[in-house]
């Protein structure tokens, strides 16, 4: 049962097509549109106007939505075209007085998720078969850019007006933080010195220079653009392998329950102990038989174990990340049948190349991928009722460390962890490793042993010898040891804890994404708590007041 | 004339083995030993006691220092052994107290410095034959594991009571930032959850655990101590290609003059305009024919026009840095005769495997990554009486943008810009990539042509075509073009222009020392202005009080 005080207090991420704000989502053919027209006073929170098509959370959350109902609900869409539906602006990017209002965290959270979103993008360009196009009919600023160099290509309006810009550092002392400095450089190779200038330039860089620094791809008068961006977006199209005739898949709303407790859902369940600042999250595995030929899982479509438990995941979290700030540590549980997981697993494998199992896997590979970059404390636990199995196993994988409960040789209750091909390479995080490469450095030996336990139960000694769980204290110990490592965790500088948990997570093995997570968005946060920024005089604060920033001027 | 004045505010790099406070440099054949032993009394600022063995800035310019008389003085030294000259404490890491009383810029600086030691010893191992072994005889804390870690091999003393640790995350909130995090993952291969549990462990790991996960390569018994690293350390001499019977090359203090205008040496002068916020370094080739055959150039010795030069800027760099924080601007310029440069170019290559030809290419390369990872703004000016010849190009290729100077074609008397092959993989940033490869993305078809332009002097349209410089206004346009760009680049945010410099220099392609600059020190620094840590009930303020630091719960 729902909890009205406890919901009203949540943002979720809940919308749907016939309910967006600020996007309209039409198809033609293999070519879907998503045009984006933001409503000036539909924000998220109260207190700023979204003007001159500038979003907040709430745009990102429908677009998120929008890509999510084209990856599974609209199997014959082959390329996406992201376009404006107003004139002469496509779109100016974060709503500034919005970001001038809102706290550190919310900032920091909402960076976050855009980030995730645009990478989503990319994530189904190399993985699924559906290519982007920015049709950029307008002035493209900040934000817009940012989210126009997430796609395929980039094509601007050649009216003598139009430009792709990111003035952010000059305008307002902060960086082109969700991906902006970071595309140009590894994903466009605009020269340094160019994006250099580009990034302190004001008014950006139109048509003809943008596209000769590769800051676009292309461009067009305003009586050819259309025909143009139509003329690429089938030809994306034509190139890519989606199912022209396969029936969708639809996406009912996620079945969240909210309450004192928790969330709750069928097959995760998040249960926050505010005083000790720590949510258990349990996953559990199927109740019963899946299907696992391909009838079979399209009839079960949403309701798929692996699809449902991926959904669930996700959304929980969200809901966390959002709402639960002081929650510092989550444990990962797990709990069911091992045999039922690993029976899903070898469906998955079997079928993957299959549109809809392709999109599952990228659905949960995406999931996994968000809960990489959380700034929780993640401690996997395996005792009792516990399921660490195949794709499951990912959980213990991800956590920043991992318990086992030893029991003496005569029970047989011991718990245990099985792996699956699964976890060799279907699941890879954004520094394109998997998790056991990267856990052993990619190290051959180890890597060899843990592949050769596949299917095999493996109690705490055997899990301890591959080097998977972290510790294995024994019956007599484990309470005693879990109570200080979880009290001793959430005693810790949370702001050390985030920074200390983002290096460690990802070691050696840098990619574009791992650079926007890490480099550049470590920058962004520092930029975001200085005087410089956010003081009373900082260039976020006066922004739009008429008057200009004061600066320390110290270089640090 | 030095201007006492001036003179008096500077902190500069300056020492000598025979006025080290803190260190000890002892010889013994192929086998040099840096003994720490650190005046508590002898901090570079007032206000704290240096207890424990723990070190500040001064430390550091010692062990600098060291390292360079190493490279130069003695090229029959092979492997240095790091150690402490006390009984059960090898080092305590970064100073607390002096810490705790700087300012951000001053944190930030020092941590950057110590970086940069710390990557010159792997430097000297990676391409001089140097190698290092840490010693660690006691206690090996914080930043004195960071600096074991710097070294190539870490043995520990097995004494059942001395560990390596880092505690910066449960003692102070902070990071184990100059490096720590980065070294346990990228090069150590530490496990990912041994990580975790290592850097929240106030009281470190021993001996025999920590050789188990890597933390250290060895251990031994006091009574073995001694000999087990002598034996390494013979060992890993016996590995090296320094040579027995040289000569070495005596470093005399670098001869700088310090006065209202700026810093004055010989081939480098730095003139700083207060008011603009802005420096203008020149960089002179050599006056007359340098030395190009060896034993012309050993006579030559510190004199020798690259390495005087690179000794030059490099504390040129230094003082800056450390002195001129509001300085936010550095015009880089080069004068003087360009055939002489590419005659001592000529000689560099020919000669590069002799051992002190081979240190001089070595401070040239750790001197422009030092030009890199500073937080100003770099401007190169080619125009008049220039010089971006070979080596001396490399400036032109660090610098964020460069502008050259266009004359119609009938004026014979243009600035050119000239390449050699000195400028095609000798020189690497910290990311692994020569600067031209660096700029163009690997691309070959760029690259070639640069390449195929080495020794040709080029014009400013030449130089534009092949994507050298950044632009080329004409004698009409130059004064005003470059007035504007100083004026603009003076009135953005410092924080903002630091960041998107840190991002834009080094793109795709990261090493650890890359993460070290980029992810980890971006972290930190955010950490460094956070409440939680610098706040008045912040842990790094109330360390040592007795009170417990405060801390606010969310999570970011």
């Amino acid at each position: 049962m729902n909890d009205p005080e406890a919901s009203r207090q949540s943002i979720t991420y809940d919308t749907h097509p016939d309910r967006y704000k600020h996007w309209r989502l039409t198809f033609a053919g293999p070519v879907a549109t998503l045009h984006l027209d933001i409503d000036e006073d539909g924000g998220i929170k109260p207190g700023y106007k979204l003007k001159l098509n500038s979003y907040d959370l709430g745009v990102d959350i429908e677009l998120h939505d929008a890509l999510q109902r084209i990856r599974f609900e609209h199997p014959e869409i082959r390329s996406v075209v992201v376009t404006s539906g107003r004139e002469r602006i496509f779109c100016s990017g974060a709503n500034i007085f919005m970001l001038g209002l809102s706290t550190h965290a919310w900032k920091v959270n909402f960076c976050k998720f855009t980030n995730e979103t645009r990478n989503g993008i990319e994530d189904s360009s190399r993985h699924s078969g559906l290519k982007f196009i920015a049709a950029c009919n307008g002035t493209t600023a900040g934000g817009g850019y940012e989210l126009a160099l997430a796609c395929d290509e980039i094509i601007l309006v050649d009216d003598r007006s139009s430009a792709v810009s990111l003035p952010e550092v000059p305008l307002l002392g902060v960086l082109p933080g969700t991906g902006g400095l970071t595309r140009v450089t590894d994903k466009r190779h605009v020269r340094r010195d160019h994006a250099d200038v580009f990034c302190t330039l004001t008014e950006g860089i139109r048509a003809e220079r943008a596209k000769e620094w590769r800051l676009i791809d292309d461009h067009a008068k305003p009586q050819q653009f259309a025909a143009k961006v139509k003329q690429r977006a089938e030809d994306l199209a034509a190139q890519s392998d989606r199912p022209a005739d396969a029936k969708g898949i639809l996406l009912p709303p996620v079945k969240r329950i909210i309450d004192g407790a928790g969330y709750h859902y069928e097959t995760v369940d998040v249960a926050i102990d505010r005083k000790a600042r720590r949510a258990t999250l349990t996953v559990a595995a199927p109740s019963s038989g899946v299907a696992s030929d391909i009838d079979g899982i399209t009839a079960a479509g949403a309701s798929w174990w692996p699809l449902l438990m991926a959904r669930e995941l996700d959304d929980a979290i969200l809901m966390l990340r959002t709402n639960d700030l002081e929650i510092g540590t989550w444990v990962l549980k797990t709990s069911g049948d091992a045999q039922l997981v690993l029976d899903t697993d070898a469906a998955l494998a079997r079928h993957h190349q299959h549109w809809f199992v392709r999109e599952v896997i990228g659905m949960l590979r995406r999931t996994l991928a968000r809960l990489d970059v959380t700034s929780r404390t993640l401690i996997a636990m395996v005792e009792g009722d516990t399921c660490f199995a195949g794709t499951l196993a990912e959980l213990l994988l991800a956590a920043d460390r991992s318990y086992m409960l030893c029991v003496p040789d005569d029970l047989q209750q011991e718990a245990s962890i099985t792996l699956s091909e699964m976890n060799f390479g279907s699941y890879p995080m954004v520094n394109g490793r998997y998790r056991i490469a990267a856990r052993f450095y990619e190290e051959e030996a180890p890597i060899a042993a843990a592949r050769a336990a596949v299917g095999r139960p493996l109690g705490a000694k055997e899990a301890a010898e591959l080097g998977l769980v972290t510790a294995t204290p024994d019956d007599l110990d484990w309470e005693d040891e879990i109570r200080i490592v979880l009290e001793e965790r959430a005693s810790l500088s949370p702001d050390a804890l985030t920074a200390m948990e983002a290096n460690l997570r990802f070691g050696p093995g840098e990619t574009m994404e791992t650079r926007v997570f890490g480099r550049l968005s470590a920058w962004q946060n520092w930029i975001f708590i200085r005087p410089n920024a956010v003081g009373e005089t900082g260039a976020l604060k006066v922004f739009g007041s008429g008057n200009k920033a004061k600066f320390n001027w110290e270089r640090v």
